[in-house]
């Protein structure tokens, strides 16, 4: 059996990428493509998306997003489907029936870009390794809070800030303690 | 009546400093006292309101902070009271009842200590030029906003951004541009 080598698993990297305002809101308004992010914000999040295998989203963003997230191998997290159900590169997936952990097996970088619930959802379960925060110079005072319907406090360690433009765009990375 | 100098009128400078988690929250429960923010930003907050001549806030972090806000001069915005009530330093004003602006008439410089509402307040009514945010490394899902009740955007430029100690906690200054 010597010469069988061992199948080496590849640890899967989940990278959150969220805007927000100054008062952490994420969008006003769910259903509408956000119009307040910085072009700076735009073109880092597509530099990201280009080196992840996979995404992961909600039904809402999905929807508001298909046309892009069609393209890609993309995993939308719904509870209106039983368990899973693909058409063409996107992968409808019920959290409450299906383990997400084996789902994403192989993929080696995976990136979640909202809303709300799947950033706590996957927070919840451990998959999110990487959180990338873009806060940009407004508040809104009303609106989609980054993280909703958590239970428990969730610590993160800065990796890196920086100024993106002159209006004061800022980009924080957080990266989520080892906890083996 | 050449003698007679005119009275310079001082700007009145509106400082306000939050604390929030990556996703934007400043507390968890209103009626305690937050035990999740760093040592630093404790330190940068007191060495601030020594600058400041009054502090602003609202009824609930008054009483959390009463020992200590009773040694200052506090204006604690409240429907409770019908217009103006004084209590040795601390002045009760019903902010629906009371101009604000004359309020703060001759002091130069006025700090902004929350909650949600009184910094959407103050920021509604042109009375928050400076905004200092710390963001502490850790997502809490739940929780108060740091703006809250809002109805309209309000763009900030960004004055410095600047990493307060090892874990990440990350301080934001940023400023309103000037209407005039």
């Amino acid at each position: 059996m010597r010469f069988l080598k061992k199948h080496k698993k590849v640890k899967t990297r989940f990278c959150a990428y969220l805007a927000e305002s100054i008062d952490g809101r994420i969008s006003l308004d769910s259903y509408t493509y956000p119009n307040w992010t910085s072009k700076e914000d735009w073109h880092f999040l597509q530099k990201e998306l280009k080196k992840m295998d996979a995404v992961v989203c909600g039904r809402v963003t999905y929807e508001v997003a298909q046309e892009r997230l069609d393209k890609r191998n993309t995993f939308v997290l719904t509870t209106k489907t039983s368990s899973i159900e693909k058409s063409g590169s996107v992968t409808f997936v019920n959290p409450k029936t299906v383990d997400l952990k084996n789902l994403f097996e192989g993929y080696k970088n995976v990136g979640i870009v909202g809303g709300a619930r799947v950033y706590q959802e996957m927070l919840n379960k451990g998959m999110l390794d990487d959180l990338y925060v873009t806060i940009e110079p407004i508040v809104f005072g009303r609106g989609r809070e980054a993280f909703f319907g958590g239970t428990e406090n969730f610590r993160f360690t800065l990796e890196s800030v920086k100024k993106m433009n002159k209006q004061g765009t800022v980009l924080l990375h957080y990266i989520r303690p080892n906890e083996n």
